[in-house]
């Protein structure tokens, strides 16, 4: 689904293409739009699968509003070869239009991914859902890295608690100037019970393989930055969300990421 | 002058002392007022050199406020053995009483250390220099801490302006409530002239040294962690030392520093 991978004659202006599924790395998702756009007409619905919030902003600035979709997935996938992605396990999708008028695209796209087999349903509040996943990354990703330290490590402070509330506060506020209403207590409790060291506790997250083991660029933009940047747009203060992200970022240069 | 360190007749509470001058590290002042308190009387004077700041919130629980002063020291020391301590090439001391009724006793408390050749002057606004001094501490230290890099390391990145920027007009924001006028830019610029990689730029900050080379407790509590406690009792947000702190005190606890 990735049309910057199909052969050219397929990317061609002329072509008619009904749905484009977004699934890049956070950082290649504007490049990505901007080679694709010449394919990208008034039917094209676009609907966006990555992780981390805020997309819709870069979205829009190639896509008319009423044909963009958001979703997001837990169905977990490896790299086997160029082209040649391996599903593991189950998992589904949920998916809603960013207009009240997209409905029935929204329903129909996941009809068309469930009879493909990827059990994909409709959400009445799929911003909801898309919020409460950037809330556990937006504080166990970037906290790990900066501490170099895995998630049951960070759990096993005294402090991380107090930094943890802290982060799903700026994230609920900003949620709460777009009408999502997040259970802070609700999503802390859900970050702490990864905590446990013989379950997902002993592992890194993404963003400390990303920069500390590979020294590849994050998505600290995508998470937290986004957060301020919206924080900004809505005057709305963010700033451990803000501090995390300059941490996050001064690593980068550190580090020499790419 | 550490008079936990003399012999017990010289603690005994019917003994006069006249001057005491506190040189303990950050995380020691409790507990050493605490051993010599049956030795302070009415007529005691208190003066403060620690590098940091908020420690008269520490004294006045058991010095009365007229008997303390306040000073910062340029002097640069090295300990030889217990109880032998070495100067090195020159310094001076700065200080001042902490109510105006104790001019008369600054005065002559530093015209007796010059005496003793430590070049001690009065000052007419010490906490303005404590909170000078404590802004470049409150940046590099824990910055570099966090991120384990040197001065100029930092100073490279993108992002470490506007880190030190901020944080610098948090310690501004809770000194304007205690009167103190700090300028900013000024402060910014020294800050940035010790980026230098020919200079001290090469250094790690002691705060790095003591957690991340040593696995020691650090004086994060007395520094930033102090803006923390006074922006809470003014009412003046200080969210980048917060989570600097705690970030900090998190790295304490995943080193098992002690």
């Amino acid at each position: 689904m990735k049309l910057a991978h199909l052969p050219s004659e397929l990317r061609s202006a002329q072509m008619e293409i009904d749905l484009i599924i977004l699934f890049t790395k956070a950082l290649q998702l504007d490049n990505m739009l901007q080679a694709i756009a010449p394919s990208i007409n008034q039917n094209t619905k676009v609907l966006c699968l990555l992780n981390g919030i805020g997309y819709e902003d870069t979205i829009e600035k190639y896509v008319p509003k009423e044909n963009i979709l958001m979703g997001n997935t837990m169905w977990t996938a490896g790299l086997e070869a160029p082209g040649k992605v391996k599903l593991f396990g189950s998992g589904s999708v949920e998916l809603q239009n960013l207009l009240p008028e997209g409905k029935e695209t929204a329903l129909k796209i996941a009809e068309v991914l469930t009879e493909a087999g990827l059990h994909a349903k409709y959400s009445d509040n799929i911003l909801h859902s898309i919020y409460n996943k950037a809330c556990v990354n937006g504080t166990l990703n970037g906290l790990c890295t900066i501490l170099d330290i895995n998630i049951a490590g960070l759990g096993s402070t005294s402090v991380a608690e107090d930094m943890i509330r802290t982060i799903v506060g700026e994230f609920a506020s900003v949620a709460a100037e777009e009408g999502i209403a997040l259970d802070r207590e609700k999503i802390i409790n859900n970050i702490k019970s990864t905590f446990d060291p013989n379950g997902v506790g002993k592992h890194y997250p993404s963003m400390h393989q990303d920069l500390i083991k590979n020294n590849r660029l994050t998505e600290i933009n995508f998470v937290n930055g986004a957060v301020v940047r919206k924080g900004k747009k809505y005057g709305v203060p963010t700033p451990y969300c803000s501090l995390l992200t300059e941490l996050v970022l001064c690593k980068e240069e550190i580090l020499g990421a790419k």
